[in-house]
């Protein structure tokens, strides 16, 4: 009898489970909209307000499609024409790479923009977030972002950045303007930030709205290899990249700052000088500004680890000299300790602070290791600047 | 007899055909390299010195894998692995957009870089050229392409232009400089130019060998919809565009112009003001020079069809205001003339030529109605502006 009721429990919560699995399919929310990363004239991807996104293509000899998201494949179903649709489960608001699989082929979805990230270029989902209006295309002044060339001595190679200037930078005389170094994450480029991380937008609309001076923002390729490395050894993809805590550092320091410095109308004091970085790069921010205390004053880290009293010490001059240092996190990265840290980043930033360091410690809501974390901090992180 | 000897001469002459295409399969030259446009860190696609365009997927589960280059679907063949491999017939030199298939669906490549043409992101292919050189990446003084975002009173939206700045721009203080406006073709948009176009490259390598003068190039998307038309609608894709020419022009002359004159170091006269576009932008050049003889004074079609005797009765005072007048087309283009237009380029050319007025006819070698010709179109034109 017991063994029975065991039994009936475990057929109940099965049955439940299914339950559940079957209600969630039937209560899709039939409200998708085409997504702000789909190709112009392209009705698909879509995305309902649920955070569901929802792909169709057209492969009448497929055996099986799939929406492959967040980790998860999601089956697509066809339809008498040989067109496939279907969703995924829904979504953390954001942006999120993707891609589709046919017949075991990974492939980017034909309807969707492009970027760079998870060492590939590919897709992309823009899933509209409640607090998205900081990052939203607005009829205010807009900055440029340009795309600038260089040869690096170090790297043996053409190199590129992208240089933000705010609005009427090319208007405003003489006027010089502080500097924000901002770094993209493993397995990224220099195209990140500007693209997915809409750091123009939310500059401008900060600018605009009178929280934040206007500055300069330089978002270099923080991928280094050691140059005559074969081109079938490059690093872009592989963890911890080769070389680039010296090589990167190296560059940035005697090379990108002096070659920024020269180019554009900036303040170039210590003082007026800040670097950041998400994942990868707020590690290499941490390695770089720890380094080089004289060269830096305000420090970011967004998903990139923190600084420890233990750290200081390493580096002498760092708690004096940096006048903000500012620590974020996605919550789900914090919930969940093999993404984040747990509970050390804020501890560490508190004990900063209580050392009477200026720090900030910043979480995201409802977002993991992904760009919507990334773009909050920039949101949070500029106003505190120069 | 006589009937035996023509069947035997059809028959050597069909064996003789079957017989260059076996013998053209078995000799592909295996010579091939990583492309330009693969992305950093995959081996594939590769092209070799025939031109042959080679691709690689892994798509276990498929019953059937394309390469898809120039109208013409190649077979691609698995492996025991699962992985298809294949290569194309040889293929122009220069740049060419291309797809894969797979069970029926279309999509990119997902080991290629992306580009927009066709209507549609997706990928590309650059098949090195003997005359490469003018367009390579060098260690020379590069310019800047800024990514420019404006609100069009008269579009209702915000747009995007690409704005060359050249080398020392920034550091020339008060120095102003001539403009060329150049449009992308139908199907393509403001990003064309600037990336697989390489117009950038061209600039910074005629400048650094003295070859042509330092002058700004805007380069705007010239598709255009009326105002509030539903994005279903949108036009990017057909043509003629809905409303280009009236559209166009008046944001090109009443926004797109006085902003670039009122926020880059322009000479703003008619004499310093060009104006090019290749394909349905050498259309509009047309369109819009015929139109406004006093506010360009260099004119450049590529690819675009030319100027008569005839159209010039109805624009007074172009012969005498315009100081160059450029038209281009690929070689191929010529040769058939359902891609171009035939002997009459270079009839009306020679026409305006003898009288009076100064054109240039440049005939692209082995190139078709792709970049290569408006690449070495651009080559050409410049050097002769201003």
């Amino acid at each position: 009898m017991k063994l029975n009721i065991i039994a009936l429990v475990t057929i109940l919560t099965f049955s439940g489970l299914l339950c559940i699995g079957q209600s969630t399919q039937t209560a899709v929310v039939k409200d998708f909209k085409t997504s702000a990363t789909t190709q112009e004239g392209k009705e698909y991807p879509q995305v309902n307000s649920e955070g569901r996104v929802r792909v169709q293509i057209s492969a009448p000899e497929a055996k099986m499609v799939q929406l492959d998201i967040g980790a998860v494949k999601y089956d697509l179903i066809k339809d008498e024409n040989g067109v496939w649709t279907g969703e995924s489960a829904p979504q953390d608001e954001g942006f999120h790479y993707y891609q589709l699989n046919i017949d075991g082929a990974s492939v980017p979805d034909p309807n969707s923009l492009y970027f760079y990230g998870a060492s590939r270029w590919g897709s992309g989902i823009e899933v509209p977030a409640k607090d998205e209006e900081f990052y939203t295309m607005k009829n205010v002044p807009h900055g440029q972002v340009r795309e600038h060339t260089y040869y690096s001595e170090i790297n043996n190679s053409t190199r590129r950045c992208f240089v933000y200037t705010p609005p009427a930078y090319d208007q405003s005389g003489n006027k010089r303007y502080p500097v924000l170094y901002l770094q993209h994450g493993g397995g990224e480029n220099e195209t990140g930030w500007s693209s997915q991380g809409k750091a123009g937008l939310i500059m401008d609309n900060l600018i605009a709205e009178g929280n934040a001076k206007p500055f300069i923002i330089v978002m270099s390729n923080g991928n280094w290899r050691m140059p005559n490395v074969p081109r079938g050894e490059r690093t872009a993809g592989s963890w911890p990249p080769k070389g680039w805590a010296d090589g990167f550092m190296n560059s940035l320091l005697k090379e990108i700052i002096p070659m920024i410095d020269a180019n554009y109308r900036t303040l170039d004091d210590q003082k007026n000088r800040a670097m950041a970085g998400l994942s990868m790069g707020g590690m290499q921010t941490k390695a770089i500004t720890l380094a080089n205390t004289d060269v830096f004053s305000h420090v970011g880290m967004f998903s990139g680890g923190s600084i420890s009293l233990e750290d200081l010490e390493g580096a002498p001059g760092f708690k004096e000299n940096v006048k903000l240092l500012f620590i974020s996190y996605g919550s789900h990265e914090l919930d969940n300790p093999r993404r984040g840290s747990g509970k050390e980043p804020k501890e560490n930033t508190d004990a900063l602070k209580a050392a009477g360091m200026n720090t900030h410690f910043y979480v995201s809501p409802q977002t993991a290791h992904e760009w919507q974390s990334w773009r909050r901090s920039l949101y949070q992180f500029a106003p505190l600047l120069f």
